[in-house]
Parts: structure tokens; sequence; C-alpha cells
């Protein structure tokens, strides 16, 4: 989370330059040569309705019209369908708040937790790690949830990811990552949102700790190189002596790749009951921003085995 | 894989002792107190019908009604339906050779790869790397893809793993961990097999380095301990720092998660063959030893993200 070197950026897009669906007829609101740097000013997937004094009984105000809104399009001259666009990510400033939610009828275990529940975390830039629930403090490792260009066809929700990108929430694309999305109309028409200061791959409950982010992010256009999909050099996972040190797991297992996630992570829910005295609730958020599903075996036909991994350093 | 100190066996199972199906019908060939090591001599997976000396050629010759054997059953005395048997995996040690197949019929993308291909791959006790292609050297970390006790009815294949264990081909079973079965029947009755040298997670060609394996296994039945299916605690992957360095990632996206595997797995030979000149043959036996499977987003609907990762630590 160094920022010292950090190029300037040509363009600054504002929190309020957003729109709330993926399309190429949405007209650009800047235009920047190749290799130059944006700087984005993002409010959290909520779009500002959720703040640092919501509860859950905010929950039932939020307006989902309004939400998983991205910044820009930002236009990049010479892009052509067939060229990809290299989103080199340079830095992520979180805000010194976030939120995590379980929101009723959304997530993994929609139908295990009918029941809403927000919860506020403080975020300090003087530390890498927070204390999610007493006595548990996880890694911080800042990245934004959509990235996104202009899609073959539109307008489209930004809750879904696709090939153009967008909702991915993929957690290892933190600062010093490269991302590279095909591109589907000229200029490419880059925007970016969602801001997570931490996540589990998964995203379990659907939210991870969300949070307004500033990104400073380079866009070059590579006529070289041809993706069908988004693909990404990661840079190294600032945690992975924590996140891949000690862990407990728990398996699911069976024909569908989608039970054995339920079944697994309801196993780690029990398991963070049983030894850690966490409230159901409690675990699957905790899960949603510090545990990790794997598919540890799909080809031992018909059962297919994925794995939570929860790592036991975050305990105290 | 150091050996000092390691606690003496007071049963060794043979590699002969060994059988093909997980029954409760079969009888245990030794019964131990709990708490007692036994040190398991494993064939490969193919039962000894492949050998080092084994070309592409020898996969026509398969007997597949004779591989996945295990070897046991050891009985528990003491232990009793409802129990826990935990599984500490004290070492493991692999023959100087192993083979990597894809096998006509078997594997993620077996429509892809229609014909069969068998390579064999010296291993060395030296060095906890081993070169799997020209200048690309993968970490060794060795663990046995099937460990299991009676499931609650029989006879079943030994192919697809279930809740009683079995085929979980989970590479992070490595010595250091402890397994958590479910315990179906009196005495438990565990065995295990399918050596692996090295996998990443997924085992995406269905085969990892195979080798025959000892293993120095320590079992004890919990009665203060009661789980659903298998649980781990993973010790600290012994490559984390290489394996989730800056790694080459590529995405699969859509509404099922077997055909985003699929589609991220193939982008990845697609990126092998593209920078590192593999034949997409070869990319896939790599990517079955070597690259990792996870599920970045498994909640925002109607489209799920599965991510191949492949560590760049592993080119020279």
């Amino acid at each position: 989370m160094t920022r010292i070197n950090l190029p300037v950026a040509t363009v600054h897009v504002g929190r309020e330059q957003s729109h709330l669906a993926w399309d190429p007829a949405i007209s650009p609101i800047a235009s920047i040569d190749s290799g130059e740097v944006v700087e984005f000013d993002c409010l959290d997937a909520s779009n500002g309705q959720i703040t640092a004094e919501s509860t859950t009984e905010s929950l039932a105000d939020l307006d989902f019209a309004g939400v998983d809104q991205v910044n820009g399009p930002i236009e990049v001259a010479g892009a052509e369908p067939g060229d990809t666009l290299q989103v080199d990510l340079l830095d992520f400033t979180p805000a010194d708040w976030g939120w995590t939610a379980s929101i009723p009828g959304f997530g993994l275990l929609a139908e295990d937790f009918p029941d809403g529940h927000l919860k506020i975390t403080r975020l300090s830039a003087a530390s890498d790690r927070v204390e999610f629930w007493p006595g548990i403090r996880i890694p911080l490792a800042p990245f934004c949830g959509e990235l996104g260009v202009a899609p073959e066809t539109g307008p489209r929700s930004t809750i879904p990811p696709d090939l153009h990108g967008g909702n991915m929430d993929t957690r290892h694309l933190v600062a010093g990552s490269t991302l590279f999305l095909p591109i589907f109309h000229p200029g490419a028409r880059f925007s970016v949102g969602d801001g997570h200061a931490t996540q589990g791959d998964g995203e379990v409950s659907g939210t991870a700790i969300e949070t307004p982010m500033r990104a400073l992010i380079r866009l070059t256009v590579r006529k070289d190189l041809h993706v069908t999909g988004p693909e990404f050099l990661a840079a190294p996972d600032p945690h992975a002596a924590l996140r891949n040190g000690a862990r407990y797991a728990t398996d699911g297992i069976g024909p569908d790749l989608m039970t054995a996630a339920r079944d697994a992570l309801r196993r780690m829910i029990e398991w963070l009951g049983r030894e850690h005295d966490l409230e159901p609730m409690q675990a699957y958020l905790l899960c949603s921003v510090a545990v990790d599903l794997r598919i540890s075996e799909i080809v031992d036909v018909p059962n297919f085995v994925v794995t939570a991994h929860c790592p036991l350093g975050i305990f105290d």
C-alpha cells in the first residue's frame, strides 16, 4: 500500500461520474491516450446509501436499482475491437470504514440466512489487519470488485460479471496486478467500482468489506495481444504466509460444484461455531471476507470436492 | 520431508494388502489401539501396471478394473459409528519416479484431448523441485489422493470420493496435516492409497505425478468430536511463497461452475502455448500438477467466476 513513486493521473473521475449498467450506448466521460493514468474516486457499492452510521435496519431502505454503480467510462484512443486492454492496477486507497452484509435473498447461503445483517468495520491506514470480530484480525488487501469495458451488447446489469469483466469480485486483483480485458468497441470504454478492503475467494455472503475507494489505474491498448475473456498477472499475495499458512478446511463433496461449495461453507460455519464460539451470522460474514473456496478435485466422476480454507493466523 | 523424530509404526501394511472397492463387508487386515501409528507401503494408482519404463502405448493395456486400489483396511479399537477418526499425516515418501497422463475419456477436458499421453518424471529425494518440461521446475509436495474409512453402504467404486473420504485428491493433505473423517462402522476401517508427488488444486487431467508412496499415519478415535464429512487442519503450504507469489491467471465466467472451470483451463492452456511455447498436451499435464483452480466469485447471479492460477516461479 505504498504510495511512493506513483505516476500522476491525466484524468480524475469523480464519485458522481458513474453509471448503472454495462452498455455500449453510454458515452465516454473522457478520452485518454494509451498508457495514460486515471484516478477514479468511487463510492461504495451501495452508491452511498450505506454509511458508517448505518445499521441492519438501514438495509430495509436500500434501493437495489441504485447499487453496483461503476465510474467511467474512459475511452482509450486507438482501441479497436479485437485488441486487448491492459489495466495496470497501481494503487487502491480505501476509506476509513467499510460494511459487510447478509442481504435477504442474496448470497451463497441465502436460504439459510433469510434475515439481513449489517456490520460496519472501522479501517485504519496504519495497519494491514483489522479486528473483524473480537479476537479475530483479518488481513486487508484492497481491490475493486468491478472492472470492465463496454460489453458486446447492452444494456446489461452490473451485478453479473461476463467476458467483458464487470463484477468479477476477484480478490487477487490488488495493486501491482495487471488485468487484460477483451475490447469489443472502439475506445474500449473502461469503468471501475465496488471497492473492497478485503475478501475471501468466493465472496460467499455476497459482500466483502465494502468501502469507498480511490483507484489509480493505467490503461494501455495492446494490439499485439488477443484475449477472449479476463486474464491477469497477479501480484504476489500480500498475505501469502498467513493465508496459506496453517488453515482449518472443510469439504463439500458431490456431483454439483455449487452444492458442494454450499456444503463446504456450511461445515466451515459449523466449525467456527464449535471452535470459536461464533454465531452462524458472524461466521457467515467472516467467511465472506477471509475464507477461500478452492476446487480440490474436479475429475473423479461423479463426485467433486470444493474446500473452504480458513487461515488460523486470523485468530488471536 | 524431514524424517527425524518420526514415531515407530505398530503395524506395517504391504503393497499387496490392498482392495479395489470401498465396502464395509471387507474385513480388516489388522487392528490397532487408538493413537497407534501405521506404515503403509502403497503402489501407484495403476496398481503397478505403469512402470518407470512405460510409454503412451502402455496406456492401451491399462486394465481399469484394477486401478485406484487402497491399502488396508486397518481397524481402530473402540471406534464406533458417530465418532470421528483423526488421521495425523506424519510422513510421505514417494518413489524415485512418477507418471502423469491424459487418459482418453477421463479428465476435465476429455473432449479436447481424445488421444492419450503418458509422461514419466524422475524424482529425486535431494530436491523439492522437479523439471517437468524443459525449463519448467515444479515444487514437490507429496500426499495421498485416497484416504477413507468404510462407507455407510457398499461396495462402492474407489474412483469418486464421498463423505467417508476416498479419492479426495486434495493437495493440501501433506505431511503435518490432520484429517478428520466421520466413522460409519465399528473400527472405522481406514485405508489409503494413490500417492501423488505433487498436484494442482483440481487435478485437471485426472492424474497428478502418480507415484508409489510410503505413508506414515497415526489413527486416533475422537469421541468428543462429530463431523459430517471430511475436514482437515492443513499444514502451512510448503511452497506458499512460490504458489501464491506472482501468477498468471485466467478466468472462466458463466452460470455453471463446471463450464467456467473448463473455460478457465482452456484459456490457461492457450496462454501456456502463447507465452511458453508448450504444446496443448504439455500444457494440460502441467496444469494438472501445478495450476490451481479457485472459485473467485460464487454469488453474482447468474454468472460465477472460476480462476486458474499458474505460479510464475516455476519458469526458469
